[in-house]
């Protein structure tokens, strides 16, 4: 991971900004003679797409993803995968008022004092737009997937909106697909409705909590020390945007168990070790156990807000700062697909590192 | 980061197991010039030590670390440090009765799967003993950080251990180093450690929440989009044995506040920006602001218990796992000095990686 | 170095095939605050295209470069660069007797193997076409290099065309853009030209050396012992499409000198060391001494001619092989500029690694 | 690669200077379940040690490898082997009058200018002791080779030393291990003893060209674009002490040949393709075919010799600089199980990287 480039050896260099004619990524090192074709791409794009719903920003873009390169008749050759995305609707006027004043808990400054310059023109760089490049290039990583785990599944849902939290009991992932926030309590989704309306009514955003599971995940991922899945993980998703923590199993509430309640018991079962319980969220030693990878993570909220709040400018004068513009009053809706996406490069970046040094061969029990 | 190295330009591949004949650290990358021997180094080693206080391992490890190259005349010369500590209490034999089997929520089982053998002993390279080879070379960033950024200081302390949590209006750092948790409040030594004992007495174990604050942090350091400062302290921390979440500033209660609440506002001060608030944990964009860097993890209970739990084999026969041998109640507390360690690796790569690219020009205001 | 990535820190991924819809690279770590528009880069593309000369490819291509990434107001912005080449004359139907059968001597059949499956149209992935991406790259670290190194100058030229060398006695600089060649002896031209009109009319092609020197490179760039700068243009050199061997200095012919006549003997100058010979090429222990770095590389002959050889294709079958299509006679002409590029690229990594490792500073002398 | 380590996912970082306590190489990344231990290294030490015959060094180094970690009863667990040598015979006072002065073609400037200093006992960082930790790893690569390729051979040999070449048509594989030069030709092998002895007695030294050709690469190892087998090798070789060119297949003489002549025609033979000739020098497009890989390169002669140069030192005065000590009169002898344990590492690396991308499938012809 150095810069922009995420993965070992299935590497990912997400390019572009808000504003500029496009953005896109660069894949490397994806395995030949795989089917892939943008109509495979574009699906997962159009879920994070901006102004699908009342939720998230009204900013209209088609995001359409086009390959230049990599593939040959509709398969991979092994050669670098380029995605690009155009921007089509970069309403840069909107953007006037804050080309030189900084957004109190935005990127602005710290892009400013580091760089000694930024494009300012919807935040650039550090805009929630980068995110749709990561969702194209994890549709590549799909596309392998589903050719070297067809048992795979990776299913992301927001499981807390500022106060509000979903009633697991209720859990239905078929309601994912079908609310506005990738949430799977249809029981909640009213209160949450009316929530979200009156935080963006109080010219206000609100921060969330998503969680991805996958399933399906064959034991052995991931490697000491540095390379360890779940750590791997963890930089994936605290390099969303807004991401403010990151949990894996148990998460944070890990500090509260006693070894005895934390301990996943083992038995043998049909088809081998089962475990009887998954505080470890799957991983053990930053490797794979073969149950759900479970991953959870905390989403600020919008730091574009309507509400004024006191700040400087570049010439170092206090101002007051008003974002205008559209923007998600939850980022963290649409950090869900973003999230499935990062998940499965990680996947199969440490599925084809695995391949690498171990061949693929497994420890035997029994 | 790739298996067994961390870091971008300053790079740390630590190597060796609990019961080998030694363990280290081969650091590349360091600066030239900077004074370096191994009085240096040994001080952070005796903080983490096995056998140091009643809380901690009764393993006794003179952990004495030696500089076997890039060193001369009491300086760096800008070739690689082979930093070396020989095991030298290896009591192999009291792991004997967990050669074949797999202890609940220990590496053991995830090793043994994916690399089809594993050296037992002392649980082999997933040990936390690995972690004194990152202290040591943690020693080394923080050798090169004292000439390159005398105003940094890095401080580590537990927040929390099972139930019990610090009062944080009785903070004080110089508390931290006189008692055995690492903590800053002295009005709770007492309880904890009869809350400890207990828990040790009932042959268990318990998790635990550290927090590492780094003051004096230039502004500019981390790069977007997979290079953030805060998706490398991730990985950093998730990498240490047994952590099961990191959280940046605010951490997952983010997802509680509003927009309003969280945005840290910013004011014209003496000597530049200054912000009323650090819910940012320091870091916005992925790049630092010069504010407190702000990291906390959580660390889940040590797995190995005197509690019998269920578990199998090798030969997949169900057995009761009992580990004997000399293990920490609360392995919280000895990651509190590696949690610097990683930290001044972190930032000092970061650094270094900030030079290359903008040479440490910054922006100005005003 | 990684698959399609070059570079240490100033990473440049070049993507695309020749009959794709694009190519381009993906340049990362970029200097902000660089001066940077296409007007940069494209005079350098220009000396590169394809159809430019009697001597080169009859392909006509405009190699209009777009920035599409990573400058803001003409100047970088730190964030990676995207270089986008629109392939506008693909006649892929010249390629087509050539789908099934391997061209000897070319990476056909090492495609083929490899991948499974391969995009033959022009070369696909391995076509000379993707050195256009490497000059727009090699077009950046130029102008980033004007900043950093105002008196840096790199010259490319061929010394050697199949049995053809230079007199080096009437080496004129000037004259190297003003022939077919990019050759500096002005003496040589029309036997040169006539050579190689026999060879194309031989429906034959041929090798060449080029040869490329950079003047002004300051002492110090480069590192032991994988990270030399010699090691690294080694790579770069050798990864140019049909490169067959690299060397610096007096290179092979190293083997016929003794110690005595090799020894670069040093005098104090004016300012500084002074060599009175440069038989190390600008290198001693993989790091640059303030001479001259000179590199030299083969160029083996285009492999796609008129002339049939004898080949079999993917069936299996025996066939003769004669490509058609719009070749270069001598592939090294246009390799001139791609090695320039390279040199470039390079050297800009080493300046920016070095600053990350040593700030800069220099070893003092007297 | 990156400063000292080498390698995509098998990766050597070497470490240790030339009188330092130890030295070594650290090896990730290597495949578990292999049988490895001391016995398996040592005699490829034994081949490189200084003292061996009359022709190198007089040093006297037993170079005893010890295996520090990654392995376990016997065989390799998957993680960072770390293999140290110690420095047993370091007469530091032979090299004291070149303390203050540079050496003429030797990297003390270097050194000095880049890091400001330098140890200067033997040559420090850049001494060829260090290529005693890359054998060492090598001796590793070999280990794992042996069972994942178990038809692979890698054989190194001088061609050439000053004016002596080898004649080819004595090639006998079996006479490289008897005489004193690692050259295959016996009927040379007084003439060149007698040679050698000449230059040492004039107080000088000679350059060499050695060869490495393994035979049994299977198709398909290498990859597009900069990790090309050959990009990697010619890095590889070139990181060598004092190598100054390297070539692959026709090498710098490709210039020379036309496309006629330098086609690999190609047949199908009983077990597939099979190519009439080998000018490419087993690699195509960056991969190689199945045909022998061949590699050459030239090693500059020894820069400390017992003649007088003229030189400076750190003061800036002018100086006459002697080279006493035990230095070898052809460097390139001892490079040449240096450039198989090179060759080694470099075919497993890609061997590894292979597994990765494309799981080891290969296309099929007939």
């Amino acid at each position: 991971m150095s810069l922009n480039t995420f993965g070992h050896v299935f590497r990912v260099t997400t390019w572009g900004e808000s504003h500029g004619p496009a953005l896109g990524a660069t894949v490397d090192g994806c395995p030949p003679g795989v089917t892939l074709d943008e109509t495979m791409i574009q699906p997962w794009l159009d879920l994070r797409r901006p102004g699908l719903n009342a939720m998230t920003t009204q900013r209209q873009e088609a995001d359409q993803v086009r390959i230049l390169s990599g593939t040959f008749e509709g398969r991979t050759t092994g050669t670098p995968i380029q995605l690009m995305i155009e921007n089509t609707d970069q309403r840069s006027k909107d953007y006037g008022n804050i080309a030189q004043a900084f957004r109190p808990g935005h990127a602005d400054i710290a892009y400013h004092l580091k760089y000694g310059l930024r494009d300012h023109r919807g935040g650039g760089r550090s805009s929630a737009r980068e995110t749709a490049a990561r969702v194209a290039a994890g549709g590549v990583a799909r596309a392998v997937l589903r050719d070297l785990l067809p048992d795979l599944t990776i299913l992301g849902y927001m499981v807390q909106m500022g106060e509000k939290t979903i009633d697991r009991t209720r859990f239905d992932a078929a309601e994912i697909l079908r609310n506005d926030f990738f949430m799977p309590d249809v029981g909640a989704v009213a209160e949450w409705t009316d929530y979200l309306a009156a935080i963006r009514k109080a010219q206000n955003s609100v921060g969330a909590v998503v969680e991805v599971v996958a399933r399906g995940v064959p034991a052995g991922l991931g490697a000491p020390v540095y390379g360890k899945l779940d750590a791997d993980l963890a930089a994936a998703m605290m390099s969303i945007n807004a991401v403010k923590g990151v949990e894996i199993g148990e998460g944070m509430a890990a500090a509260m168990l006693t070894g005895v309640d934390n301990a996943d018991e083992i038995r043998m079962g049909p088809n081998g070790p089962e475990f009887l319980s998954n505080h470890a969220g799957g991983i053990l030693g930053g490797i794979s156990t073969g149950q759900d990878v479970v991953v959870r993570f905390s989403v600020k909220p919008t730091s574009s807000i309507l509400t004024p709040r006191r700040s400087i400018n570049t010439a170092g004068e206090e101002v007051e700062v008003v974002t205008k513009g559209r923007h998600d009053p939850c980022v963290g809706i649409r950090a869900v697909p973003v999230a499935e996406a990062m998940m499965a490069c990680v996947l199969l970046d440490h599925l084809l590192l695995d391949r690498a040094q171990t061949g693929g061969l497994r420890g035997v029990i029994g």
